[in-house]
């Protein structure tokens, strides 16, 4: 049986940090060896909201892929490719703007959600209420089974789904409906105690050296009812327990760190020095490849390179399909 | 100084009658000589309000192409080609789309018309309200100085205009804005006395064979009051003479029905017939081209192909400044 095939993107955000690690890259990382993967630099997307001012795109998908690269997507096991390179996602972007009813759009729980959310950007345009019409098509032209998403993207997919029903109602079976791959997704917090988020200046970067990371979880926000060093804290409201301890701690650390901040015989300063060593070890090696990969850009490049071309393959045999079945071949 | 650029396209609606030859293609034929022209078939737009039914689409095109061949224009004078054929229109489409106000299209008033004009086809879709975009990619990505519109279709540019300086606004002065070539155009009226249209079952085509286009005129309305031959007539609101008199007669000929409608002296027969030769002798030479070129279908494709390789070249060389301009190159 062919391995089923997956398709997954980032918006270029620039460097990433743990949330993303842990939300989306530690499972590509498990994808790519069971799934047959297409990873792709979502860049149109980051113009959606980001129109006004582009002069960080280049510079952030180029520091984002140096991450993938670094923590070990391998562009010989996917296909990791930059949306914009592949011209055909515009033209199924287009195609698909035909049939998909403007209210379908408008009713968007996820559009309504953004729109209050991104209160600072004008995004009241025609590119940003189209998301979910050019997310279609990046899912579809790959004629992926398996779209991994967390619980609160699952709605986002639903309306992809409905779009490639409406195209395969008018024109015949093309596409395979894609299907939810529900991951669940630790939580990652940042050293504000909100979630990692670059944009909150909270995140410890995968690209962060030891020393860096040392002080960031030094400075990073505890039960925030535990004032004095005396009070007793609760691991299970404390960020640093929530996020580090959980991901990075062994049993036994966590039962001592439970057991010592809940009697108040352990201080904050004593419980992260605990789990800092173990969040640069898992670092280090990344950062080391980092380094590596920083000095030949070229590799990077190629990556994009080699696995647009394989995108590209499967983009033009899917177009020809959907002209067909559209009847729209040229004269 | 280097010729301004033209830009003007037709959505492929089969076989082209007189309506399009005055309104469009004699255009055409004079600023083929005078500009540098691009025609497109905008076959993508002929997806907004018939994406239910794609089945002609493909005809469609081949008969407007041969149409535009038997009239005279010309793959060595202008670039001729297909829409679809150029990927970069839908790029440029996908980029002009995030700069868009929502707003701007909705109060589009060519839109809230078509709405109302196009009840009984589903165009509540996003295609449909994005098509001004669409229209923008297509002129701004040659460049084109000049846009032959009439005086209706006016506020249609105005809007492309109004996305041609924002983008400049964003990013820097890439494009020109186009300016709207003001074509006067002669009334084609149908052999129903309304608007010549294919819709309305009423047009005479350029394909027509001579004892086609005089049956057509002959069953033709003229001036409804004019029930009986003894009735004086008014050439002012017949359908026949408006049409025409006004286009294919002489001085002399024109003169001489106005004085014979308005006594009496003449039948509306006997005004037809002597109008009918006229037509056919304008129409032979275009469908006897027409019959040479069905029988060489290879010139049609052949003129499309070289137009394509043409348009090409000049929508990449924008695409490559409109990357640079946003700062989209790829690392």
């Amino acid at each position: 049986m062919p391995k089923e095939r997956v398709l997954s993107g980032m918006r270029p955000t620039g460097k990433l940090h743990l949330g993303h690690y842990h939300g989306v890259l530690a499972n590509w990382l498990k994808l790519q060896d069971t799934y047959d993967c297409f990873f792709f630099v979502a860049d149109w997307h980051a113009l959606t909201t980001d129109y006004a001012d582009t002069h960080a795109v280049n510079d952030n998908v180029r520091e984002m892929v140096l991450d993938w690269l670094s923590v070990g997507i391998d562009p010989e096991k996917a296909v990791i490719f930059l949306q914009s390179s592949i011209k055909e996602h515009a033209e199924l972007f287009v195609l698909l703007s035909m049939i998909t009813p403007l209210s379908w759009l408008e009713r968007n729980p996820t559009y309504k959600e953004q729109m209050a959310e991104l209160r600072e950007k004008d995004v009241h345009t025609f590119g940003f209420l189209g998301y979910p019409v050019l997310q279609t098509a990046d899912i579809i032209m790959y004629k992926a089974n398996r779209v991994p998403v967390g619980i609160d993207q699952a709605p986002h997919l639903e309306l992809s789904r409905e779009i490639t029903r409406r195209f395969n109602h008018f024109y015949g079976e093309v596409f395979p409906e894609p299907k939810t791959l529900l991951t669940e997704v630790p939580k990652a917090l940042g050293t504000d105690g909100r979630k990692m988020s670059k944009s909150y200046n909270n995140a410890i970067f995968l690209s962060d050296a030891p020393e860096v990371v040392t002080q960031k979880l030094l400075q990073m926000v505890t039960d925030t009812a535990r004032m004095k060093r005396t009070d007793v804290g609760n691991p299970d409201v404390c960020p640093v327990f929530i996020t580090f301890h959980v991901i990075y701690s062994d049993e036994a650390t966590k039962a001592w760190v439970r057991q010592g901040c809940q009697s108040a015989s352990i201080g904050c300063i004593e419980c992260k020095k605990s789990v800092i060593q173990k969040v640069i070890e898992a670092l280090e090696p990344i950062r080391q490849r980092r380094l590596e990969l920083e000095k030949q850009p070229e590799i990077a490049a190629q990556a994009l390179a080699k696995g647009a071309e394989s995108a590209r393959v499967a983009a033009r045999a899917t177009m020809a399909e959907v002209k067909k079945a559209m009847k729209l071949s040229a004269i």
